[in-house]
């Protein structure tokens, strides 16, 4: 896993794969006490970072293997972009949700072409299910963040960082990235590292799921005692990856953890300053930004925000709650 | 007017304001039976495209009459647009503001650094508060829409889409532009009169405030009966500018016309499909892309989203109205 993947990755992915911006408010500088500067992943196609890594993943495939078609585990955001990627490679797609995914994801990659299989999380084996599906098949599973290929993808994210900073004169910042099984914050920090040796990856998670945080205090891989009851659902998995981790520990800063209500303010500031949808899970970054402002160093902090497929019910609640 | 002065309004714009990108998504396409290209002015700076022509009046102006200061007169997305324009280049802003606009708009036009002087629309003449300011005080009145450089700012929208456009090697095609006095409009005309000849300008507008649909239709200046009960706030006028009519009625295709609860439906279609928050005025052209599709012809249909400024009520009474 290096940085010439993730440039290797570039090259597959431009054109196809958003340049998101980089934005900011005179209002969200003045809550954290310095610059804020915001990279919306949400605006990323099937609306998260997650497509990245499903085209890298899949266009890095050889072809033969690729038309027989992947499959994935996922809730959601790993699951449409790997749906879209497949389907826009005309290759086949299986996705094993489970039954109580929210039903927009679950309609979503449905809808981006792919077979979706639903378990029920409390009776059935996914990873039995998934190896007879592939074996009948002869599918290739993407994983969805211990992957080289998904990573060297996410990391493509950390080059436009890179190039954005220089752009707005920042040479030295945190670079705060919302972190479940670390895929997104390890292939940022790899890029950051090779282009922008003065902007360091501090992943950012929800209190209560703070594996990644914890395992970097300890210095080695921490599990959640939890894997349910946030809203955070996106970013929530079982412990860093056996990959994903020694990069992090490499190079990233301490983690910052936050409230699920400290998440749900900074949708609701999403919302009004950056007319952005974040989902709860996708704006623990920026809700580290502007409410654990002192634990960041710096006139400037970089916040992701990894994507924005939140239910209508959930966004409104947060608005009801936080929205003024 | 003309397209010099949208090309100098440009290079006096660039490094201030946006440049938004041109966004799309499969499932817009199946509702729209075309593929629909989104230009999200949500995203300029104070939420709104207002900010370019903002700006260029702003830059415009010679620094010892800048000095001494700027006037406007808006409920809110040309007032946050002026002010912050102001403010950045070191000039007072007085924003003469009905007393019922949406709070935030007042709110974040003060907090942009503008005076707001507060009328009641009832009982008080705008017209005469603001002629007794400004010549107590030397200030310039920049116009919302019938302004050349305020309409040269708009245009520089235009040059965008061309670019994009061409991007996206389409080289025909209707550009739904959210209409209100014209300035928008007409400057995106404008800029693709010169540099996309295949793509044609279409107002949008809210049903009951179709002054300018009406007005193409009889060549001539037509008024709206009504200025008042509409959600679409931002984009409701007595009637198109005597600047901007002109260039409409030369360039323009014919407008477009939506109910309220369609401009709310595609309120919520933003939020789920682009992760953008629109406001009702600013959804307008995306609406008449969905929902009025036998309206338009070609592969492609354009449609700007004008603003974002919504209050939080409002969005969330249309997520859950048609947020699904």
């Amino acid at each position: 896993m290096n940085i010439d993947m993730i440039r290797a990755a570039r090259e597959r992915l431009d054109g196809h794969v958003r340049r998101t911006p980089l934005l900011n408010s005179p209002f969200l500088d003045e809550i954290a006490g310095r610059r804020v500067w915001v990279k919306p992943e949400c605006l990323q196609h099937t609306g998260s970072f997650k497509f990245r890594g499903g085209w890298s993943a899949v266009s890095a495939m050889d072809p033969e293997t690729r038309k027989r078609g992947v499959i994935a585990f996922s809730s959601g955001n790993h699951a449409q972009g790997v749906a879209l990627a497949a389907a826009r490679h005309g290759a086949p797609a299986v996705i094993i949700m489970p039954s109580n995914a929210p039903r927009m994801k679950i309609d979503n990659t449905r809808a981006l072409g792919a077979e979706v299989v639903l378990y029920d999380r409390a009776t059935e084996d996914r990873d039995e299910i998934g190896a007879r599906l592939s074996e009948e098949r002869g599918l290739t599973l993407i994983k969805p963040y211990d992957e080289p290929e998904v990573i060297a993808g996410q990391g493509t994210c950390g080059l436009e960082i890179a190039e954005q900073a220089a752009e707005e004169n920042i040479t030295e910042a945190d670079v705060l990235v919302c972190c479940g099984g670390g895929g997104f914050a390890s292939g940022v920090a790899l890029a950051l590292e090779a282009e922008a040796p003065g902007l360091r990856v501090r992943p950012a998670e929800p209190e209560g799921f703070d594996d990644v945080a914890r395992s970097l205090i300890s210095g080695q891989i921490e599990r959640n005692p939890s894997l349910s009851g946030s809203l955070c659902d996106a970013i929530i998995t079982p412990q860093p990856g056996e990959i994903t981790f020694p990069i992090l520990k490499r190079l990233a800063g301490p983690g910052l953890v936050v409230s699920e209500d400290e998440a749900l303010k900074a949708v609701a500031l999403a919302f009004s300053r950056l007319k952005l949808v974040a989902e709860p899970g996708g704006a623990v970054a920026l809700a580290a930004a502007l409410f654990h402002a002192d634990e960041v160093k710096g006139d400037d902090v970089i916040a992701t925000i990894s994507g924005g497929n939140v239910d209508a019910d959930v966004f409104r609640m947060a608005l009801e709650k936080f929205g003024g």
